[in-house]
């Protein structure tokens, strides 16, 4: 799994949920230094930009906080606070969910390479993960290329053109339990970490959620199969 | 060079200067209804907002202001106000403009793209061009046609597909003076159009601006190749 990259630094784009703070340690193990990017957008789950900068502080990690909440009126979504429920069809596709965030991630990745150029970081690590990417076409592994593609073709800066690191692309969420189990975390992401859409902190065994959202029942189905498989305890299905 | 696009709609990022406005007339005419985008990123010429909101005014079109000043605190370039002299070289990169501003055509492009997701809109115009690129790798035909297929990826809303018009690709500004001229906007460009980096709003024969710095070079050169060429008058030289 692991490249040399120590004598260089890298980015990490830190939400405060289970995926990104995977990343986190993930990257604190590969790289030299580590810097974090977070990003407020209005997402109903704002307790999740709390919840990182609480992380971030813990490990004693820089990060840049970065208001994008304007997006809310730019793009339909119903992860933004005060629209409907999220387990209603997208209003623009129906074939997917109406957490869907138009470009999101796009904006994440050139936002965190446009800060990356300036702290002279080239490596931009992601929590993005197309196993079970839920029908958001910027989880997908085409998309990332794409786009390290396009960002390069951007700026042609050459030997400082941007490479976008995405460890748990191929990952189900519960060889993701695993990996953070071998880098030493598992009890950190469990106890530390928000993923819930509706900023429930109330703590589960899985972790913090409401346990019904489409990202808690995801959290907990994938936590369950890794208690199971690995940890040989069945006893909390 | 006019395609049949005139059962459609199209968004166009209209910034007040000579490119984005000649493109907008290109659109009036090419599409049948025509919206306009236009960012503020706290550019030294931040008059251009102002004219970029009169000439839509004007034209009675409907215009979406997008504030991105944040991307000042996030990425290098002299182009922002209270910034050094834009004649100097970049501090990424000696071989670029110091008034390259990374990532700005890609972070234009996808709030775009996200706005016109919203107005039910895929035909987005943009005023860039390669030939006087002028060391932005964000200009060139390669960065547009690889930004439209990230664009894509990142939503895969299939016959929604974003498309991408850069109608000045390929031209010189003296083509584009007489491109002006045969779309029958060409005193309208001349003077209501501000292209100029220090925001100097003095009207010449060529149009607004300093008449010094680099994008009024551009602009003067090519209005005068194009009066010579075209109007067969080289009295202003």
């Amino acid at each position: 799994m692991i490249q040399s990259y120590n004598d260089e630094d890298a980015l990490v784009l830190v939400s405060g949920g289970q995926d990104s703070v995977t990343c986190l340690f993930w990257a604190l193990k590969n790289f030299k230094k580590v810097h974090c990017i977070t990003f407020d957008y209005s997402q109903k789950h704002s307790k999740e930009i709390e919840i990182a900068q609480n992380i971030c502080k813990k490990l004693g990690l820089t990060q840049k906080i970065v208001d994008i909440s304007f997006l809310k009126d730019l793009v339909i979504s119903n992860l933004f606070e005060g629209q409907n429920d999220v387990n209603e069809k997208h209003k623009l596709n129906e074939n997917i969910p109406s957490s869907f965030v138009p470009y999101r991630n796009l904006i994440f990745l050139t936002l965190a390479s446009a800060w990356a150029s300036t702290i002279n970081v080239k490596n931009i690590v992601a929590g993005v993960c197309q196993t079970d990417y839920s029908g958001y076409a910027d989880c997908r592994d085409v998309f990332v290329k794409s786009a390290q593609t396009t960002l390069n073709l951007a700026t042609d800066f050459k030997d400082k053109n941007v490479v976008i690191h995405t460890p748990l692309m191929w990952l189900t969420k519960c060889e993701e339990f695993k990996m953070a189990d071998e880098l030493g975390c598992l009890d950190f992401i469990i106890n530390e970490t928000l993923t819930c859409y509706n900023g429930v902190e109330k703590l589960n065994d899985f972790g913090k959620g409401c346990g019904v959202c489409p990202s808690c029942e995801l959290r907990k189905k994938g936590f369950y199969e890794y208690k199971k498989k690995y940890q040989n305890s069945g006893n909390n299905e």
